[in-house]
């Protein structure tokens, strides 16, 4: 029997976008449910009912929850083709690292600026900044964070690119002016069929941004 | 040549005790650097430049950071003896996901018991008791969050015990009388070597987190 896959996503959702990526990257075939985020499904609280949040990925009928462990089980699982995660240990160790901080440090610092206004806003593209460029002195010199393959990190990283329009116009600034290298990487990325079909565009995402704001009584 | 591991640690992190027990259940020597959490030394500074926090391993030199990290790196290194995480991918993808869970909950929960007063701390006591049942009813009537073994899930967990007394003598309740099953899960654990040589006494523990409090003005 063949395998039933079934993606559970929001086309904004930068962690969507990850799981999206993996599973063109190894070339896999499933059936994608787009879920309305701010009226969520019977079968997302169904398949989530801890975070009931997107993605989700269903194998077989049984639920994965949260990108990260979603990237790693698609690994685990369909291990031949397009490793995202180095076989060395420590490289593996220092790619989740890096993960890590992307999932610990970007949204919020991001949502500080399309969320609020003012001084608020202010700090937040000053932490955005910083969280940035850490980043950007980890890429340095290299194409992909991991060396010369796309892999693990530049799958967690790159859909927020297409949040950046969005947070560079809420803010008023211009990342690339900031962090040049990592625009130049996320181009690089956006070259990859994987990522340029699965990356939401900024426009639309600035749009439903904005839609947010007004549903959230913001300005 | 031996390999040189070295584990930069504070006593009373429950993040810290994860890999002690990780390392005693898997039989791996190491030398134990006890850090001042509250005037870090230049090694932790050095070794652990973006975060700034125990624990650390460095393994020949080269740190590891995050202590799921941390354990995952010691599961790929060591393999063979007492695997945390299933072998199954699925299974691993739920014990991922619990221990996540944790991460994300528990220490936020707690905190908001020991580290304020008045309605900030009720407000935390419900919180926590529900991060605790949903805890509890994964683990149902099985032995160990996994099944019949100690692993990935439980290491994860069982540091956080070691705080419970801080938590009921600060909140003036006790968990043991809303959460039976896990206390008596906790007491199964500390049945173990590797868990009661690794984890601190709660007395310990309440009376840190009173100086904590004082230093930073509360009350």
């Amino acid at each position: 029997m063949a395998d039933e896959l079934i993606l559970l996503d929001f086309w904004g959702s930068m962690y969507g976008m990850r799981v999206r990526i993996a599973l063109a990257e190894k070339g896999i075939k499933y059936e994608y449910k787009e879920q309305d985020v701010l009226n969520k499904s019977p079968l997302l609280l169904q398949m989530n009912a801890i975070h009931k949040k997107v993605p989700v990925l269903i194998h077989n009928g049984k639920p994965v929850c949260e990108s990260q462990i979603i990237l790693q089980y698609i690994e685990e699982v369909w291990p031949d083709k397009a490793p995202l995660l180095p076989s060395d240990p420590y490289q593996r160790a220092q790619a989740r690292f890096w993960a890590d901080f992307i999932d610990k440090k970007v949204y919020d610092g991001g949502k500080k600026i399309w969320a609020t206004n003012g001084e608020e806003r202010q700090a937040g593209k000053k932490e955005l900044f910083e969280i940035l460029k850490v980043l950007e002195a980890e890429l340095g010199d290299k194409p992909y964070f991991g060396g010369d393959s796309f892999g693990y990190v530049d799958v967690a990283l790159v859909g927020f690119y297409s949040w950046f329009y969005a947070y560079e116009t809420f803010g008023n600034f211009s990342i690339e002016a900031e962090c040049p290298k990592l625009i130049a990487w996320a181009k690089r990325c956006l070259e990859r069929e994987s990522v340029a079909k699965s990356l939401a565009g900024g426009k639309k995402v600035h749009e439903f941004l904005g839609e947010v704001r007004k549903m959230w009584g913001i300005e």
